[in-house]
């Protein structure tokens, strides 16, 4: 059983979270699922509803996995050190930590990226990349996984990495189990970016 | 601007709740969001993390759409009655009314489906069919527009959904934006539906 720590600050993108626990939550024998955030208590996602973190980054038990989300509001997080400290030092500590969307710019400024490759939302991408000079950024992903450290493209793309991560950890049948379960295509194809062209980046 | 008001209880599934509210949530001139329960407060999903129900169903104000998700815990909210009488209520006022996957039998148990077609998550067909004489059950249907209320099957399902309630609403370049913002390949097609199969009703 892995531990699933999911990091939520003021406008979090709700599916950049909520997919991937989605997916992770199907395999309830596999995943124990934990919101954490820099107070305990309710926060506000980027398009208003609340969820809330069972617990504060100073109460934070051992995590497996840390899922870090994106959302405008990694526009000023990226500045908070309470947090990039937090997910600097969970990240040494955990088995893989996952980024969705612009949650690769929160990973970059805590120096998780450094000397990695990663991706992030193709349509924020400029600002993403200014945020991490030492990172090998590709353009063209759904998702980039580096080991310790998987990134995915953006919002929905979180969901096709986890269901990765699942596959990796636990085995491809309980990935399409998850799948199955959530009557989800995947799309479990890493290099295949349609958005990538879209936005000017392919 | 719409009201779409997503409506929570204890065992709720998570996507079925965050993928439609995604989906709006890009349109913000376009959709407002507000989540409900029998109480307000904290409302356990089925996975185990917590959102935060803003008004309860007797301080909720007039609703333009309705979101009803489905989950675990539809199993036991069938016998409320508070619920479903929320529901019957406020159904009849909506513009449009939704349901993801087994949100449909709560819809049934109200009595919103009467005399309508509607489908509902694949591998629990046979219970939620049970929970409606009076509908016209569709198995094969990624989901099912009805007019003024709209069903979708399991989980990731109601996100294709969601996108087709926004392109008759607003337009079909509002949810392609919608769509693209969220890196998401739309299944536009509502009769494109291979979990039907996969789970022997097709």
């Amino acid at each position: 059983m892995r531990t699933v720590g999911a990091v939520l600050f003021p406008g979090f993108e709700l599916l950049d979270v909520f997919g991937p626990l989605e997916a992770f939550g199907v395999l309830r024998a596999e995943f124990a699922l934990l919101t954490l955030a820099e107070r305990a208590g309710p926060v506000a996602s980027a398009q208003g509803p609340e969820a809330v973190a069972a617990r504060s980054f100073a109460d934070a038990p051992p995590l497996d996995l840390l899922l870090v989300p994106g959302g405008i509001g990694t526009r000023t997080q990226v500045e908070n050190g309470a947090l990039t400290g937090f997910l600097a030092a969970r990240a040494r500590a955990a088995e893989v930590t996952l980024s969705v969307c612009t949650g690769a710019a929160l990973l970059a400024r805590a120096g998780v990226l450094d000397g990695r490759r990663a991706t992030t939302n193709k349509r924020a991408f400029a600002w993403v990349v200014a945020q991490g000079p030492r990172v090998t950024w590709v353009p063209v992903a759904r998702w980039v996984d580096a080991g310790a450290v998987v990134t995915s493209s953006g919002v929905s793309a979180g969901i096709d990495m986890t269901l990765a991560v699942i596959a990796r950890l636990v085995g491809r049948g309980a990935a399409e189990k998850a799948a199955r379960r959530m009557e989800y295509r995947w799309a479990s194809d890493a290099d295949d970016d349609p958005f990538a062209t879209l936005y000017g980046l392919g």
